[in-house]
């Protein structure tokens, strides 16, 4: 290292910094489909291709343990990697889960997350076949690696988007952004005052979406009955907005959604109310919902016109038009992208 | 979990936790050969199978950054990974690797990690094909997966040795534990005078073995060059003894070795004599070696006679016989597996 040039990685960001990475990357088999750049990777030469994908989890930045109970988190941990695969338009098949902890947890805790994995790895169907577990100085760790499978001409890819495609969102979104908000809140008042009794009755579909999201595996299955493949595709973990910016820049094309109909369930919108935040942009920037992001041709929009949890949030346009929201009151206004801010 | 009931990770120790985390799992599909209990898991449907393993490095259990250079430490985090895969006989094809990484980190870091991380990916022939970057709160974790790809009938197991094969371990054993102990050595005369310079020059085969240690594929090669199949095979990564242990329970066999036989380099024999530690203990118990260790029929034992790096260090026998060595004074005494001590 050149101990005269230290560049902060706050400076480059996340995406500065996987692109780094990227570039000095070289790919030497033929078997390497698809590799860094989309939501797994894919390989193989034949018919059937295999999708991983890897996700890391760790205490203090993606949970905090005084209000994740450890069954949920392992079902979390699954779910989250499941939701790569899903957004691959795959099927998962196995997973590996590595776990790092201190001694601070008994076995029992440990039982109690591998509850939560078993029951991921039943709900998804998918075998849990390796992994590693090791002791921790720190916080809890969780790093998942699942393994797909998907015919080739059925891949969807975040590069596939075409002008004139329409663009879809499953379920509803910034709900566990909101979710996370009340959790830190009551965390705050009961740290304050122990004797408090946390309220969270009203916020049980938020604070669900946060603690325990669910792939949308479903929506994968639904899309094969119906012979629809979509154009593009990819989960939103990080946010709409910065999801349709990788749609955008990895399909080479605009795109323009529309404020009406972006899918926000009530509690979410009534939450975002009481924290003087502006419902529209938690739907656009909240990470977590692990919902899926597609683009279909118009020719398959009679198929899926009438599904009840398929949201048509706009449309694809050229690259030189640009990304953008059109709100309410007709205005078009440029889209932001904000996603993911660990660092 | 029950509050009224708390076992201690000690208590059942590593080979314990995994075996109930093990008994939990159910598998589901076809396409999973193998789970849990060897080197690499192993699934797919045809002549040719994928072979998936995990590791995960973690600052503070697994390395030390005050003598571990990053470059040296991305090229171990692949390396140690391509180890398993090595140890299933077969050959890698694509890597991922997830690190997190604390604001303590300038870029210029991460730059050297994956210059480490680059050059295993060249000299083991793999593909970098996705991962996850991620803040820590604490210390350094890379979490590498790889997969790699073996004929169905080339697949070494550790469950198949059977009564007379000769055991075989390559390269030499106990390095990366006496290197270890000169790292760390060295360390705390710095720490207590910082103007000393740390003298490691007489060292340095055993630093390097611990440091940057190189998977064998090398012999998986010439294995297959020779046609050769190992009954069994697995790395030894927690030291010879304990995968002694863990091919004899696998394979429902016992297993009797020669203190004479087994390989020890002169820089660690010489180091452990310096330490007042027994050499033969470093040997049987001493981790991360990364050679492998592998039973053939007695019959292709001819073809691999002269290899001038692989070693017959005994044979196999009866389950009911046990587990032994036979000293330089042909006592036979029953082997001790220490394995990994991490928590």
């Amino acid at each position: 290292m050149n101990k005269d040039k230290r560049t902060e990685i706050s400076e480059i960001g996340e995406f500065g910094l996987i692109d780094r990475i990227h570039q000095g990357v070289k790919i030497k088999h033929a078997s390497t489909v698809k590799g860094i750049g989309d939501d797994a990777a894919v390989i193989g030469e034949g018919k059937r291709l295999m999708v991983v994908t890897t996700d890391m989890l760790l205490e203090g930045v993606h949970f905090d343990l005084a209000y994740t109970p450890l069954k949920h988190l392992g079902f979390k941990a699954v779910a989250v990697n499941i939701s790569d695969i899903a957004a691959m338009n795959a099927v998962p098949r196995q997973i590996t889960v590595s776990v790092a902890l201190s001694n601070r947890f008994p076995v029992e805790a440990v039982d109690e997350l591998y509850e939560g994995i078993n029951l991921a790895a039943d709900h998804y169907q998918v075998d849990l076949v390796g992994g590693d577990t090791t002791a921790s100085r720190s916080g809890l760790i969780i790093s998942v690696t699942a393994v797909g499978e998907v015919e080739k001409e059925k891949i969807s890819f975040r590069s596939g988007a075409k002008i004139n495609d329409i663009i879809c969102a499953t379920g509803d979104l910034g709900a566990a952004l909101m979710g996370l908000q009340v959790l830190e809140r009551e965390k705050q008042v009961f740290l304050s005052n122990p004797e408090m009794q946390p309220d969270l009755e009203k916020y049980t579909y938020i604070t669900g979406r946060q603690l325990r999201p669910d792939a949308r595996m479903d929506i994968v299955h639904e899309l094969r009955d119906l012979e629809i493949v979509p154009t593009s595709m990819m989960d939103i973990s990080d946010g709409l907005a910065s999801e349709l910016f990788h749609i955008s820049k990895a399909s080479g094309v605009g795109v323009m959604i529309y404020e009406d109909k972006l899918p926000i369930d009530k509690q979410t919108y009534d939450t975002a109310v009481e924290f003087d935040l502006d419902p529209i942009t938690c739907v656009l920037n909240g990470g977590e919902d692990y919902e899926l992001l597609f683009t279909i041709r118009q020719e398959d929009f009679k198929k899926l016109e009438k599904h009840p949890d398929i949201h048509f949030i706009g449309h694809v346009t050229k690259a030189e038009e640009g990304l953008f929201l059109v709100t309410k009151s007709g205005t078009a206004v440029p889209l932001q992208a904000q996603g993911w801010k660990h660092f």
